[in-house]
C-alpha cells in the first residue's frame, strides 16, 4: 500500500491524505462502517456506495467462525462475497475474543477461547489470524494484539502490553508477499505503556499503526490524553488509526492530534436503537414529541433515501417494529458520518479547523 | 377513477387495461405488494420505485390501531406519511378482524373486536372502515365485509355473505365525494352462493368489484373454480380484483379468467423465510446446496440490486441473521413479480398467452 500526505493544517496536527491498497483509493481522515459478519446491518453494497464510502472494516473473529475463510476464500474473496470492490480492513479478533467469548486463555502461542456460536473450542495464534485476513484477501491486516479491559490490572495491562509486543513480529513473519498489515500499540491508560508500546511497535516495518485498547469502556476525559499522548509518537508517514472511535468529537478530537482512520460501531448500532444523530446531539424518535412531526428529524440531512422520510413516520416504523425503521436511521447517520468526514477534510484543506469545530459543538 | 381496457386477450378471458387514480396511473393486470402497516417489509417507497411498482395495498386495520388515521390524516394523509405519491389501494379490516383477533362479535350494525396490540376492544361498522379509509386519503378504499375463514359451515359462510351484502350500501352511503370503493363478493366454495352475491354486490354502483374470501386456507383447487365462476360475472368495464392471491401460476390462472388486480404477502413473507422465487420455483437459500454457489440463485435476475449477490452469500446472511438477507430476498421477489406482471401485460399485448404459460410453468 501507498500513503500520501496532501497536506498538513497549520492549526492543529491534522493531515489530510490518501491510501492507495488494491482495490482503490482511500481519502483521509476516513471512516469506517463496520460490517461485522460481511454485512453492515440493515444495508447493502450499493448503499455503502451511494453513501460514498471508500473503506469499510468486517471482523476476522466472526468471518472465520462462520461462513469460515476457506469458503470465501473459495469463492474468490471477501470482496466478491460481499460484491463489494472498494478497500476492506479487517481487524485481527483480538478484540471480539476479549469481549465475546465466555471463556479464553491467553499463552505465549496464543488465545483459546470459546466460539460464541456453538461453545467449540477456538484457538487463534498471531499468525492464524494473519492467515485469516489473507485468505479474506483484505486490503489492510490488523496484527493480533492482547486488548484488556478498562476494568484490567496495571499487571494485566502490561502483561497484554508484552504479549502485543511478543506476537507483532509474528503477524509480520506470517504476512503473505502483498499483505499489508498493521502494527497495534496497547498500554491502556498509562502513558509510560503508551510509549513504551509505541516505540517497540513502531520499531517493525508495518505498514500502518494503530491505537488499540481504547474504547473498552474507560471515560472519554480517560480516552483523550491517550490519543494526545500516543498518536504523536507514531510515524508521520504512515496512516494511524484510532480502533473503536467513536462519537462526532472524538473523531474531530483525534484528528486534530493527528489520526487518519477511524471505525466505529456507534452511528449503526445507535440507529437500530432510534437514535438518529444532528448537528444538535442524537435524537431518540422513540420520544413522544415526535409523534407529529411531519419534516425529517435532522433538517440538514440531504441523503434522498432518508431525508424524504417524517419524524412522524420514523417513529411510527420503530413503534410498529417494521425493519425499515433501523435500515432509514442507519442510513441516516452512515450519511451524517460521511458528511463528517468530508467537513474535516474541507476544514483541514482549508485551514478552517475553528470553524469545524464550532460547526459540530453541539453535535 | 378512470378505467379503460385498451385489448382483450384473443386467447383467453385476460385484458389489458389502466385506472387513472388520483395519484396516478396503474397498468393492469397489476400486482399490489403488501405494505400492512404502512411499509413493505424491509423496503422504502424508493425502493418501490425503483421496482416499478404503481399501487400497493396498505391495512385498514393496522393502521387505524397504530399510528391511527387522525394522525397520519394530520399529516397530510397515507401518502406523504410514507412519502410514497403513486396510488394506495387500503382493504377495509374484514380479513384481519377474522385472522388476527383473538375475540370478535359480529352483529348487524359491524364487529366488536379485540386489537391484536393491547387487547382493547374496538368497533368497526361498515361506515367507521370508510371514514379510516377517507381520512388515510388512498385512491381505492375497500367496502367492509365479513370474510369466513375456510373451516366455516355452509351456514356460516351465507350468514357472512348476507351481512357482507347488508353493509356494502352502507359502504356506499359512508363514501365522500371522490372516494373510489370497491365493493366484495362472497360466498365461500359455493358456486350458488357466488354467483348469488355477485349479482347482489354488481347491483351497487362500486368503482370496481373484487373476489374476496379467497386465500383463506382452502386448496388451490377449489379456488380455481371459485375464480372461474365469479370472473364473468362482475361487470367487463370495471376492475376486477382477486384479493390476498397469490402464487405465480394463481396469478396467471385469474389473469387468464379475467382478473386485473392482485395482492399477496407471498413473495414478501417467503423472501423473510429465506425463499426465492425463481422460474423453477421456490429456492430455500438456506439449504446446504447453496453453500459454495458463486452466482445468484435466479440466475435471470435483472435487478441491480439483488443480482449482484450470491447464493452463497444469502445464504450466510441468513444463517447469520443479518437483516441484509431478507431485504435482498424481499427485493429480489418483488422483481420477480414485477417481471411476471410486465410479462403478462406483454402477453396479452402480444396474443402470447400459451408461450406465457409456458414460461411459467415451473415457477
Amino acid at each position: 500500500m501507498e500513503f500520501t500526505i496532501s497536506q498538513e493544517s497549520h492549526q492543529c496536527s491534522g493531515r489530510l491524505g490518501e491510501m492507495t491498497l488494491p482495490h482503490g483509493k482511500v481519502q483521509t481522515p476516513a471512516f469506517m462502517p463496520v460490517g461485522t459478519q460481511g454485512a453492515v446491518k440493515t444495508i447493502g453494497s450499493e448503499d455503502l456506495e451511494a453513501l460514498g464510502y471508500e473503506l469499510i472494516l468486517c471482523n476476522t473473529y466472526h468471518l472465520s467462525l462462520r461462513p469460515g475463510e476457506n469458503l470465501v476464500e473459495s469463492l474468490g474473496g471477501l470482496h466478491r462475497f460481499m460484491s463489494w470492490d472498494r478497500p476492506i480492513l479487517t481487524d485481527s479478533g483480538g478484540y471480539q475474543v476479549m469481549s465475546l467469548s465466555k471463556y479464553r486463555k491467553i499463552t505465549d502461542d496464543g488465545v483459546t477461547f470459546q466460539s460464541h456460536l456453538d461453545g467449540n473450542t477456538v484457538h487463534l495464534t498471531p499468525e492464524r489470524s494473519i492467515e485469516i485476513q489473507r485468505k479474506l484477501g483484505v486490503d489492510i491486516s490488523m496484527a493480533l494484539d492482547v486488548c484488556p479491559a478498562y476494568s484490567a490490572t496495571e499487571k494485566e495491562v502490561r502483561e497484554a502490553m508484552d504479549r502485543t509486543h511478543a506476537w507483532a513480529p509474528r503477524c509480520l513473519e506470517a504476512a503473505g508477499e502483498n499483505q499489508a498489515v498493521f502494527g497495534i500499540v496497547q498500554g491502556g491508560v498509562h502513558p509510560d505503556f503508551r510509549a513504551e508500546s509505541a516505540e517497540v511497535i513502531t520499531g517493525m516495518p508495518f505498514a500502518g499503526f494503530a491505537v488499540g485498547g481504547v474504547s473498552v469502556g474507560e471515560p472519554t476525559d480517560m480516552q483523550y490524553p491517550v490519543v494526545q499522548t500516543t498518536a504523536p509518537l507514531l510515524p508521520a508517514d504512515r496512516p494511524r488509526y484510532l480502533m473503536g472511535v467513536g462519537h462526532p468529537k472524538d473523531i474531530i478530537h483525534a484528528v486534530k492530534n493527528g489520526i487518519d482512520m477511524f471505525d466505529c460501531v456507534l452511528p449503526t448500532r445507535t440507529a437500530r436503537h432510534h437514535g438518529l444523530y444532528t448537528m444538535n446531539g442524537i435524537v431518540n424518535v422513540l420520544n413522544q414529541k415526535w409523534e407529529g412531526h411531519n419534516g425529517p428529524v435532522d433538517p440538514e440531512s440531504v441523503f434522498p433515501a432518508t431525508a424524504r422520510y417524517s419524524a412522524a413516520y420514523m417513529r411510527h416504523l420503530f413503534k410498529a417494529a417494521e425493519p425499515l425503521g433501523a435500515r432509514i436511521a442507519t442510513l441516516h447517520n452512515l450519511a451524517f458520518y460521511a458528511r463528517l468526514m468530508h467537513d474535516i477534510r474541507d476544514a483541514l484543506s482549508k485551514n478552517a479547523w475553528p470553524e469545524l469545530e464550532k460547526k459540530y459543538e453541539n453535535a
